[in-house]
C-alpha cells in the first residue's frame, strides 16, 4: 500500500477504530478466541473484560500459524476497514531452536554469531505467523541482582549498541516484506537496566548526563538500525515513570533519536502511573501516556475506556491519535499485512523450518562461544575421552537449560548437559545429589559413591530458569547452600572437581572457586546445552567466551563494574596504602572477574603494543598494531581488547572504556597482528552542559586480554585547524 | 573590630598575605612547631614542605590551651599585621567528654539533648583553644556500607535537618564573642553521604531532583541556623568532584542558600581534581576551586604555590581572592580574634571545664537514649540486681566505646561496660570470648565456663571503632564469624542470652537473632557507655532509642529506606501475590528493622487518631490529635510520629515522609493527647521543572510509633483563593 492510501484509510477510520489500533492484548480477549467463563485475576482487575469485539489493533504472546491465520481471518471478516491484526511475542533469544539468553551471546562477543541467531528465530517465528519480536534488550546492566540482566548483553555500552544493531538487522533482515523476518521493538526505554537495589521495576535515579553518556546509546544503536518499534520501560526516569514521561519519550526519544516508528507501552505500565502515583485515575494514566507519544497501550484499557473522553472534552488533540495510527498503520504496511494479512504464517513451512539441524547446530555453536572459563587449575580441562567421569548436580540431567523468555521453546526439544556427554563418553556416572535448594541424605550418599567411582567429578550446579528473568531478582546472588553443601559432600575424595554454573547473572562463587579446581560458566546455553558445555568439556570446542559484566566477591560489593570513575582517592590494586582511600576493608575494589575475563585451554602471547604515532588529531587518526599468538598446544579464539582512558576531562571520565575488539582464531604457532584505529569519534562524551564532543589532551591506550590485564601507552590528542 | 576596618586590613595585604589566609595545614607545618627532619610520607607528597613561615591562616587538627596559645603568639609575633591563626579541628561528638556518635545521638530523637552536647563540646573545646569545629556532618546516608553513616543523624531529610540546626545552635551560642563557643562547619557539600556502593569517596550520582528534594535541605537548615562555615565534599556532584563545582558551590550553595560563610575544601579535596581527571596539575587544581568559591585550601599547597601566578597571568581576578579573604578575616573578627587572639585558651579553665561531672551526667543521658532496644522476648530484659550475669564478649572490658572521630577523647576517660555494671551488681562474671574477628578455643571454653555458672548470659559484640567511620567501608555488615561463632558456643546452656551491640553502622543482624533472646543497639556510646548502657540493662532507664536509619536484612537488599518510592508495580508487605510485583525473591522489601522502630519495657497504646477536618487548605490547616497511653508497669518515653503520603504528584513522591514527631514520657496509666498541625508548608516537594510547591489533592495522614506501624486516615488538600 502506498502512503497516501495509509492516510485515506486513517481518514475513514472512526475515533473509536483508531483507539482501538492503540490497544494490545492478548489472544484470549480477541472475538473468537476468548471462550472462558468470567475474566478473573490480574485480568479483571485490569478491565480487559470490558475489550470490546475487534477492541484491539494487536495482539501479543500466541503464535502458531494455524491459531494465528484463524484469528487473523476472523478479526479482517469482521474489521469495518478490513485492517489486519498485528502479532507481537517476546522472541527473546529463539523462538523454538533456542539460544543462549542474551548475557551469554554477550560474552560470545560474536557479533555476527548473534545477528544470524535472530534470523533464526526471526525465520522461525514469523513461519509461526509472528511480526513483531519484543527484543532486542538493550539495557545497560550492573547490577546482578537484577534477574533481569539475563536479558541484556552485558555492561558495556559499545558492546550492548553492536549487539543491539546486530539483533535489529538479524531480526529485520533487508526487507520487511520478506516473510521470514520479524519487526524488532527495541526495549526498554530507558534505563531499565538500573533499578535500585537491584529490585526489578524499582526507582531508577541516575544523572541526565549519566543517562545520554552511557543508559541511551544502545538505544540509539537499535534505532539507528532501523528498529521499527520502541517498547517504554516500567520504571521512573527523573521522576516520572518513563511510559508517562513527555521529556524522555517526546523529548530524548522522538526529536532527539529520530525515532519514528510504533512506541509501545511494557506490559499495563500505562495504567502503572496510578501506582507510581503521578495519576489519579486511568483517565489521568491515558492522558499522560497519549500526551507523551506512546502509541500502543499494552493489556490495559485506559486508551479504550478513556481516550476518546479526552479528545472530545479537547484534553488530548485528536492530531496526536492520527499520528499514532498511521504509525502503526505504517508498520502493518511494512510488514506487507494489508497485501498479505497472513504473511508468513504457513503450517508447511512450520512443520519443516522450525528446530532443523542448521538452527540447532548455529545454536551449539554459539552456546559454546558463550560459555566462560572461569578457572582451569593444572590444566584439569578438557577431559579425555577415557576419564571415568562423575556428572553431579540439579543440573546433570536437567532440561532447565533455556533460561528465563523462552517461552515458545520446549523442554523435550533441549540436549541435557547428561545428554551430550554420553554421546561422547559410554562411562559416564549420574547423580543428582541435590535440588537446586535442598538436598538430603540420600541424594548426597547417592552422589559420593558416584564420586567415588569415578576418576574426576563434574558439578553441574546452578539456578532455575524462574531465579533469574522477569520479577527474578535476588539480595543474595551466592548459589543456594544446598548446591553447596553437595559440593563440599563430594569433595572429600580428592579428586579434581569441574564445576559447570547454569545461571542467569553474575553470581558469588567465592565458595566455588575454594572447591572446585575448575569452573565453566554455561549460563543458560538453550536448546543445544548438553551437546556445547560437552564439546567444550571434552576439548572439541576450546572456551573463548568472555565476561560482558563483572563478577562481584559479594553482593555487598555491587555496584561493581569496569568503567567506573577514578575517585580523587583511587587505591591501585595490590598496592598497600593507607587506609584513606576510596576502599572497602574486606573486598578489593576489583570484582572477582573483571569484565572482558575468561580462559582457554591454549594460551595467547601479545607483543608489544605498536602506536603509528604519538601525538594524533581529527585529521592524524591514530593506528595500534599489536600481535597476538597462540603460544599454546590447540587452537583457539582470542577476544583481542582496546581499551582507552581519557585522562582528564571536562566532567570525571571512566577509568576505562572498551573501544573496539578482534575476535582472533589462530591454530598453535600462529601469529596475527592486529590493527586498530582510533579516531576522535571514538572519544567523544557528554559535557556538563550535556553537548558531546571530544577534548585535546592527553589518552592512555590500552590493549589486552580483559579490562585489567593490558598494556598501556599515553599519546597525546591535539586539535589542529585544517588550514 | 568593624567591618570597615577589617577591609582596611584587607586593602593593606599582600597578594602573598591574601593566598596564605587561603591555606590550611597541619599544627606541624607552622613556623616553630615542627621541628623534625625531612617530610616524608603523604605531606611530602603534597608539597607542604613548602609551606613557608607564617604561609597559612589556619591550622586544624591541634588543640590545648598552653600549645594554641604558644603558637598563636608566636605567630602573630611574626605577622607583618598581627592577623591572628585560626584553629580548627574536628570535635564531632565530644571533645573530652565524648557523647554517643551522631548516629545514636540520631536515634535519641532528642534534639535539645543533641543541641546540649554540642554545647558542653564547645565549652570544652574552646577551653583549649579551639576555634572552629567541622561539624555537624549532615550527609543523608542510606547505605549502611558506608562507615561513615557513623556521623550522620541518619536517612530523614527533616530529622537531619532538625539535628544540624541544633548543633549549630548548640556550638555557636548566640554570639561566637562568647569564648566558650565554637564556630560550625557544616559538611560535606553536598551528597557525600551517597557514594555508590557505600565505598568511600566514590563517585555519587543522582539526579538533580533528587539532590534538592533529600540530600540539599540538611545543609540549608544549618545555614539557615547560622552555621558559620561549610565543607565541602570529597565526591563528584553531576560529574564534577564537589570540590571544583562552580554551579554547585557559587550556585546552589552562596546563591541558592545565600550562604555568605567560609567555604573550606575537605583535606586534600583541591588537588584531588587530578586524580578526579578534572584538573591536568596543582594550578588547574588551584584553578578550579578558587573559580568556584572555594576560601580556605586545606592541606594541599595548590593555592600556595599557584593561586598568585593565576592572578597575575589574569586567570583568577583578584576580587575574588578578596572575597574569599574577606570573609575569612571576618569570621576572625566574629570569634573576637582581633581583640583577643587566645579567646578561651585557658589553662585553668581547661583543668577544671572538661570532663565535669555534669557533662559526663549529660553524656550518660544521651547515651541511654541513644540505645535501640531491637528485640525482648519474653520480657527478658529488665535484668534484676540478683541475677547472676556472665558478661562475655569482646566488648564486655573494652573502653572502645567512643567511637571514630573522638580524638581527643581518651580510652582512660572511657567507663567499660564490665565497670558499669559491677556498679550494680557485685556477682557479675566476665569472658572476653573472643576478639573482634578472631577467637580460639581456650577464649570459647573460659565463655562456656562463665555462661554455665551464670543465670543469664550478656554478650558484649560488635565492631571496634576503625570498622566504620572515615574510609571504613565494608561490603558485609554482618558482625565477625569469631563473635557468631562465640553467641553459639555459649547458646547450648539454654540460657538467656541477652546481646548490646557496640558498632557503628546499621549491621545484618539476622544470625544474632536467631542466638539472642534480647538485643540492645548500643553504637557507640561514648565516655559514660558502660553506664548508660547498664542503666538501660538493669532497669534505671527505659530505652526509648528510634532507629534513624533502616536494617536490612543483609548487604544485598542496599539500599532500603523508609521514605522510597512506590513503583509502578508496588508489593505490600504480608502479601502472597504473584511474581509480577518490584520485590526480591529471597527477602521482603522492608527492612529487618524499619526507620522509627524501638522496643520500651512499657507498652504504650495510641488511640483512634482524630482530624480536625477532611479538607484542607493553607488556610484551614489540618490538626492532628491522638492519645498516648502507657499501658505498661513503667516510666517510659515514646517517640509519636506523623507521617504524610501525597498520593499523587506531578513527580513520583514517597511512600511515607515523617513530618513531626514528639517525645512524650509517661508514667503507668498516664495518658497525654499528642497534636500534630499539619499545613500546607509541609507539603511541597521539587517538581520536574525544579520549582518548590504543594498541589491539592489526597493526602494519606499516619501517625504510629515506627515508619511502618502507623494508623491512617486520608484527607484532601485544596489550593482555595483568599478571596
Amino acid at each position: 500500500m502506498e502512503d497516501i492510501q495509509l492516510t485515506e484509510l486513517l481518514g475513514k477510520m472512526t475515533l473509536d477504530e483508531k483507539i482501538e489500533q492503540m490497544t494490545q492484548v492478548t489472544a484470549a480477549f480477541i472475538n473468537n478466541e476468548y471462550s472462558g467463563g468470567a475474566v478473573t485475576g490480574p485480568f479483571a482487575e485490569m478491565d480487559i473484560a470490558k475489550v470490546k469485539t475487534s477492541g484491539s489493533g494487536s495482539v501479543l504472546g500466541e503464535a502458531g500459524a494455524a491459531k494465528l491465520n484463524r484469528m487473523q481471518k476472523n478479526y479482517i471478516d469482521n474489521h469495518r476497514l478490513q485492517i489486519p491484526l498485528l502479532f507481537m511475542a517476546d522472541i527473546i533469544h529463539g523462538y523454538k531452536t533456542i539460544f543462549p539468553v542474551p548475557l551469554a551471546i554477550g560474552c560470545s562477543w560474536d557479533i555476527e554469531a548473534a545477528e544470524y541467531s535472530a534470523k533464526i528465530a526471526a525465520q522461525e517465528a514469523a513461519a509461526s505467523g509472528l511480526h513483531v519480536t519484543f527484543s532486542p534488550m538493550v539495557d545497560l546492566v550492573r547490577d546482578p541482582r537484577w534477574g533481569r540482566v539475563m536479558e541484556s548483553t552485558g555492561e558495556d555500552r559499545l558492546l550492548n549498541s553492536l549487539f543491539a544493531e546486530a539483533f535489529v538487522k538479524g531480526y529485520q533482515g533487508k526487507d520487511l516484506k520478506n516473510t521470514d523476518t520479524l519487526a524488532a521493538c527495541v526495549k526498554h526505554f530507558a534505563a531499565y537496566g538500573a533499578p535500585e537495589g537491584g529490585r526489578d521495576y524499582n526507582t531508577v535515579d541516575v544523572s541526565e548526563r549519566e543517562l545520554y553518556e552511557q543508559y541511551l546509546p544502545a538505544y540509539k544503536a537499535a534505532i539507528d538500525a532501523g528498529a521499527n518499534l520502541v517498547m517504554t520501560a516500567f520504571n521512573t526516569v527523573d521522576g516520572i515513570p518513563a511510559t508517562s514521561n513527555r521529556p524522555l519519550l517526546r523529548g530524548k526519544l522522538r526529536e532527539g533519536m529520530k525515532f519514528n516508528g510504533v512506541l509501545i507501552s511494557d506490559w499495563g505500565a500505562v495504567q502503572e502511573a496510578i501506582p507510581h502515583g503521578v495519576a489519579e485515575n486511568k483517565r489521568e494514566a491515558a492522558k499522560k501516556s497519549a500526551l507523551a507519544g506512546v502509541d500502543i497501550e499494552m493489556m490495559t484499557p485506559c486508551y479504550l475506556n478513556h481516550l476518546k473522553e479526552l479528545v472530545e472534552e479537547g484534553e488530548v488533540e485528536e492530531d496526536l491519535l492520527d499520528e499514532s495510527v498511521l504509525r502503526i498503520l505504517q508498520l502493518k504496511n511494512k510488514l506487507g499485512l494489508f497485501e498479505n494479512p497472513y504473511r508468513g504464517a504457513d503450517e508447511e513451512t512450520e512443520r519443516i523450518a522450525l528446530l532443523t539441524e542448521t538452527h540447532r547446530e548455529r545454536a551449539r555453536e554459539l552456546a559454546a562461544d558463550s560459555c566462560v572459563l572461569l578457572k582451569n587449575k593444572n590444566d584439569v580441562l578438557p577431559l579425555t575421552k577415557s576419564a571415568k567421569v562423575a556428572l553431579i548436580g540439579p543440573f546433570a540431567e536437567s532440561k532447565d537449560l533455556m533460561g528465563a523468555w523462552s517461552i515458545y521453546g520446549e523442554e523435550k526439544d533441549v540436549v541435557s548437559l547428561a545428554e551430550g556427554m554420553t554421546s561422547v563418553s559410554s562411562s559416564l556416572l549420574t547423580a543428582m545429589g541435590s535440588g537446586i535448594h535442598s538436598t538430603n541424605d540420600y541424594l548426597l550418599e547417592e552422589a559420593r559413591q558416584k564420586a567415588e567411582e569415578a576418576d574426576v567429578i563434574v558439578l553441574a550446579l546452578g539456578e532455575h530458569s524462574e531465579m533469574s528473568g522477569e520479577a527474578g531478582s535476588r539480595s543474595q546472588i551466592t548459589l543456594p547452600q544446598a548446591q553447596l553443601r553437595l559440593a563440599e559432600a563430594v569433595r572429600s575424595f580428592g579428586k579434581p572437581i569441574i564445576t559447570v554454573l547454569f545461571n542467569g547473572r553474575p553470581l558469588d562463587v567465592s565458595q566455588l572457586l575454594m572447591v572446585s579446581d575448575a569452573v565453566l560458566e554455561a549460563w543458560f546455553p538453550g536448546s543445544e546445552g548438553g551437546h556445547a558445555v560437552s564439546d567444550l568439556l571434552y576439548g572439541k570446542r576450546n572456551p573463548s567466551g568472555r565476561l560482558t559484566m563483572s563478577f562481584p566477591y559479594n553482593a555487598g560489593q555491587i555496584p561493581v563494574y569496569y568503567n567506573h570513575y577514578n575517585t580523587g582517592r583511587p587505591k591501585k590494586s595490590g598496592t598497600t596504602e593507607d587506609r584513606f582511600l576510596s576502599q572497602y576493608l574486606d573486598v578489593p575494589n576489583e570484582p572477582q572477574f573483571p569484565f572482558g575475563f575468561g580462559l582457554s585451554y591454549t594460551s595467547f602471547t601479545y607483543g608489544s603494543m605498536s602506536l603509528s604515532r604519538d601525538t594524533f588529531s581529527q585529521e592524524e587518526p591514530l593506528e595500534v598494531t599489536v600481535d597476538i599468538t597462540n603460544s599454546g598446544s590447540c587452537w583457539g579464539r582470542e577476544v583481542v581488547q582496546l581499551y582507552t582512558q581519557d585522562v582528564t576531562g571536562e566532567v570525571v571520565r571512566p577509568v576505562n572504556e572498551l573501544k573496539d575488539f578482534r575476535l582472533v582464531k589462530l591454530n598453535p604457532g600462529e601469529t596475527e597482528t592486529v590493527r586498530f584505529h582510533v579516531d576522535t569519534s571514538m572519544l567523544g562524551y557528554y559535557h556538563s552542559d550535556l553537548s558531546w564532543d571530544w577534548d585535546p589532551g592527553a589518552v592512555r591506550i590500552r590493549v589486552g586480554r580483559n579490562s585489567e590485564d593490558t598494556q598501556e601507552k599515553t599519546v597525546t590528542l591535539t586539535k589542529i585547524s585544517k588550514g
